[in-house]
């Protein structure tokens, strides 16, 4: 019987997290309070203009295929944005609307990786990125990271972990599940060592804009000759519309439309249309009001996790995560976050979901509920551990 | 310099017919009217129903990431469907919600094929098929087909053709480029001896429910043992939508979810929800209303085609394409509708396109346009073999 499961897929890593979900489900079922911490998707609504303009172009019957790169005009706003953003020139060829983030983790890896190459990945990170590398059968060496590096590589990390089999390396800033920024310096230093390497950088940026009293760089603002990846997911409050983009070096555009006509066609229409409100004044400013909402959401979780005992190497400065070390608790933290569920109600995120590194010890809470709701966690979080 | 395009983007064809579009695009530009037949994309919009329900989801905010596998409402919709049209019980965990049928051709090929396998395929055949194998670093072994057997595989040619590597075989009845049926016991035979082979079969149902004066059957009705790769694009009229499913043997589902959970999320929210409507039976009525239309507009094209002297094989049953021979007028198909749309204005898809099986003897031309505009481009059509 030759009608088995693909080998790449006893690589493929469980969700842990979704036990956890399943389980809070059911407790809601049964008409217990859940709150979730557990969750990647940011507590705000859909920015209404981008509503409206979903609506008014599906009214409009404008809901056919597009080209595979995307709506030309989106295309020219993300080129625009990158230059009143990050004061760079990045022109439209080059960049490609997708299918979400995990479209252009698709591409940016199936254009660039052949079979049993390595990419270097700092450990912990998030966990599909793996997956994305071995659906091209080339692998993942992961490096460990702590506080020292903010949780990110560096330069000498990436040195010293090179070899032959190595084609590129993947880091996420913000980081999830750590929440931390790698510094401007060390960005720039990783990028010259890659390209003295000869290997390609790919930069995942889906958390740029949920940043706190700082502004992230992108990697186009030290080279062309890196894959951005980035998502209208986080920042623009647009998960379920599946839709986020991917910038390529020249030498790409090429083969990564190719790529994209194969395997996508094109991106949902509406999504597209939807998203050319995104970058307007008025909404812009809308999102900045839910940054500075998720400060301080940010601020009151991380001083109760403090206060409660929890260790947090690096104070998190973007995204909406905090990654704690609950070891003083509980030396297996799976087990931490079932029984926390169990008992308190409260979901959270396993580091085990995150890789191999003193997984045992984190959890990864979400900060994206409500102050008033994340209070209630917070004392049902005190209760737990004071048991 | 280890910074290349991936060797297997060297496989991935072009295709030839965006250089037509492009073409077609300029001419229009320069104020030409140009009738498009070679987009395969229905000429209707998307019935108001599912509009609508799109639209009433997005407002009531229901933009969040939904469970990878999909809404279960949904999944529970399309089983009862395969009860209602094909009289064959499929449980919901078995049917996955993708983005369109491109997402599900990435997850069946994904957990299934291992690098070096090889995959059967009639040629000609949809261009992408072969190009999702390929980024599996699995293979394609091209069967050539013609009239005697429908242009699809038979029993016999799989066993002919089945060789240590192989893994399995795909079919599209109706098949893109040609219309044509696979006959049911022609199926039922090929599933018997993929099954008694231990191969996988995956079978392409998007054209399914655009069939003429018979009913395609799924293979779903044969065996529970085989992939089904179904879309809400073409019969459904949603292609911008990106809305497609999958239905995968019992021993698969965990690989899928898995991977659909990495690879994408989930498939676009409001695209879901709209899609609910799409079951309803005033729906049904309004796209077997559109059915007709669509065979008269078949009935029409190819008697006309056969008048100017093309030759097809096999009058198309399914889908809105004609695969015609047009080597009494040129023996090389792309440079004739080059010059066919430079000349009259009129955009078909090369042979080219679909493999290597006399595809330069060979034209598609899509039937998505009304009738009365399928008389001009007839019009033009003579004037232009006539010259």
């Amino acid at each position: 019987m030759k009608s088995t499961v693909a080998r790449r897929m006893e690589g493929f890593t469980p969700f842990y997290v979704m036990e956890l979900l399943q389980r809070a489900k059911q407790l809601e079922a049964q008409g217990r309070d859940i709150i979730h911490m557990e969750i990647g998707e940011p507590g705000f609504p859909t920015p209404a203009a981008i509503v409206e303009q979903g609506i008014k172009y599906i009214q409009k019957g404008e809901v056919k295929y597009t080209a595979a790169a995307g709506l030309l005009e989106l295309r020219l706003k993300i080129s625009k944005f990158y230059l009143e953003k990050y004061k760079v020139k990045v022109a439209a060829e080059r960049i490609f609307v997708t299918p979400g983030a995990s479209g252009a983790f698709l591409l940016a890896l199936g254009v660039s990786l052949n079979p049993g190459e390595e990419v270097l990945m700092a450990d912990p990170c998030y966990p599909c990125n793996q997956n994305f590398v071995r659906l091209m059968e080339a692998k993942t060496k992961f490096i460990n990271v702590d506080g020292k590096t903010d949780y990110q590589l560096s330069a000498q990390l990436i040195k010293d972990n090179w070899s032959h089999n190595s084609k590129g390396v993947l880091i996420a800033s913000p980081s999830n599940p750590t929440g931390t920024l790698i510094a401007p310096t060390a960005l720039e230093q990783i990028i010259k060592q890659i390209n003295s390497l000869g290997g390609c950088f790919y930069s995942d940026e889906i958390y740029h804009g949920l940043v706190y009293g700082k502004e992230a760089r992108s990697a186009l603002e030290f080279s062309d000759d890196v894959f951005v990846i980035n998502s209208f997911s986080k920042y623009f409050g647009m998960t379920g519309w599946r839709i986020g983009w991917l910038v390529v070096p020249e030498l790409y555009t090429n083969a990564v439309e190719r790529l994209a006509q194969n395997i996508f066609i094109s991106t949902s229409t509406h999504s597209q249309y939807a998203a050319l409100a995104a970058f307007t004044e008025q909404n812009l400013l809308e999102l900045e009001h839910r940054k500075d909402e998720f400060e301080k959401r940010r601020d009151f979780l991380y001083s109760h996790l403090i206060r409660l005992g929890f260790e947090i190497m690096v104070k998190p400065e973007g995204a909406f995560y905090i990654y704690a070390n609950c070891s003083r608790y509980s030396e297996d933290s799976f087990q931490f976050a079932k029984d926390l569920l169990e008992q308190q109600g409260v979901a959270v995120t396993p580091g085990k979901d995150f890789g191999n590194n003193a997984e045992n010890c984190y959890i990864r809470f979400a900060y994206t509920a409500p102050i008033a709701k994340m209070s209630v966690a917070i004392e049902r979080l005190e209760k737990f551990i004071c048991q």
